[in-house]
């Protein structure tokens, strides 16, 4: 019972909540990543409600579509082997990140920045080098990222019977500002791209330019919780963003070519 | 009393929660922010706690510090004219954006993207041209936002006792990902950069790229919070992500001109 003169506790409830879904086991080709996310859901005492999204880490993604490759099985082209000299990268690396990518937007000295198969721009076609099962592995991006998320969104609907949106995250550094931060690469159920530009500001005026992009948003408030040197966080419940039964996804979120003033 | 039958709460508190501040007046110059938010947080029931971070939106600093132009009192120079009539913009803007940026990075149709006076690359060097009361008047960024950021600081510690991070943000478009996000313009006591590039990962693999930059995740995630068209959500509370002592400043941010593949 609480003391008289104690007031009652005035916390308003957080009006976005995070919560980091630790103690998922190691990921590994043909897992399930679905039933493991529910699994630690109900471990971790959170019960889904409708609206929830998870964000969920490209790399527990592409482990369980089986892209990792050993850089052993890779036979560069002449033209992997000529950039991998330029670059000073393993010219069997920059083999997958040629055959991941339909462009090099930027080289210069160890840095490529490629326009992947899925549209967006990356370092290294996005991919990952690190924390993957030792013997030379390196980790492609899932093929077909907005897939993936709906794939996962539809398995969780019918084993938990709740509409929550996905995220399929990754870390990506950004021309112009330093240090990497979260953005999306797949999704399902998740307003991806907020258009207010028909809405008058509180003076009548028009908005100018305010196409906003809550998807990235998400995706960088999860990234926080992720962290990057260890597998210990690979997904993150927000809460308090509803999801909705939106249909954009993440592809909708690539630039078009003809407004890209920075190929 | 709980029936025996019922579980206790299971749910976890959230790693990370975002308060959104509402219901603070509209700030005009010479007001005072920190005043406010202290009083926000009050009628809101939120106690700060040392290492809460209050991310704020550039807006209201940027009024406060008396940074709105009328378009009447400015006189166009001639290359702002020229400027205008290939944008299409208001002669008398682009000479505001010209003196608020050190170089044009680049110019298409009525796109007109500059380095400010601060580093930062920036759409129309981030003057704003919505929710400013009326009369044809525009806002500038503020002059110094670190500065901005270690004063408000300064004065909830006064004023409060806490020991929070400082976070001025604004919304930026971004190089091929359509839709604005949120990012740091002014920051004071918030880890800006991590670098973890010397920490060895899972497999005892030396990570590559992982500066993260979480200062611009909080911005982004803050951001979701404010929307665009209503100045109802000027601040946000996050709490979960300790802000220490940092001493980095949004400036820190800047990437080294030698090392932009975007100029």
């Amino acid at each position: 019972m609480r003391d008289a003169e104690q007031p009652a506790a005035m916390t308003a409830p957080a009006d976005l909540q995070l919560f980091a879904l630790r103690g998922m086991p190691r990921i590994g080709t043909g897992d399930d990543i679905a039933a493991e996310l529910l699994h630690a859901l109900q471990r971790s005492g959170l019960a889904l409600v409708d609206g929830d999204i998870i964000a969920i880490a490209q790399k527990i993604v592409s482990k369980a579509e089986g892209r990792a490759v050993r850089l052993a099985d890779v036979e560069p082209s002449a033209r992997a082997r000529e950039l991998g000299t330029k670059t000073g990268k393993d010219p069997r690396l920059v083999e997958l990140i040629l055959r991941e990518s339909v462009e090099i937007v930027r080289r210069r000295g160890g840095v490529l920045i490629t326009r992947t198969r899925l549209g967006f721009v990356q370092a290294n076609a996005g991919i990952d080098q690190s924390n993957v099962d030792g013997g030379g592995q390196v980790l492609l991006l899932p093929v077909d990222p907005d897939a993936s998320a709906a794939r996962m969104r539809s398995e969780i609907a019918v084993r938990s019977g709740r509409r929550v949106g996905i995220l399929v995250i990754d870390s990506m550094n950004r021309p112009w500002r330093l240090g990497t931060t979260g953005a999306v690469i797949g999704c399902s159920g998740v307003r991806v791209l907020d258009d207010r530009r028909g809405s008058p500001d509180l003076y009548g005026r028009r908005l100018e330019v305010t196409v906003s992009n809550p998807a990235d948003g998400l995706a960088a408030a999860a990234n926080l919780l992720m962290g990057e040197a260890d597998e210990g966080v690979p997904a993150v419940l927000i809460r308090g963003v509803p999801s909705g039964d939106e249909t954009q996804i993440a592809r909708d979120i690539v630039r078009p070519l003809e407004d890209d003033l920075f190929r």
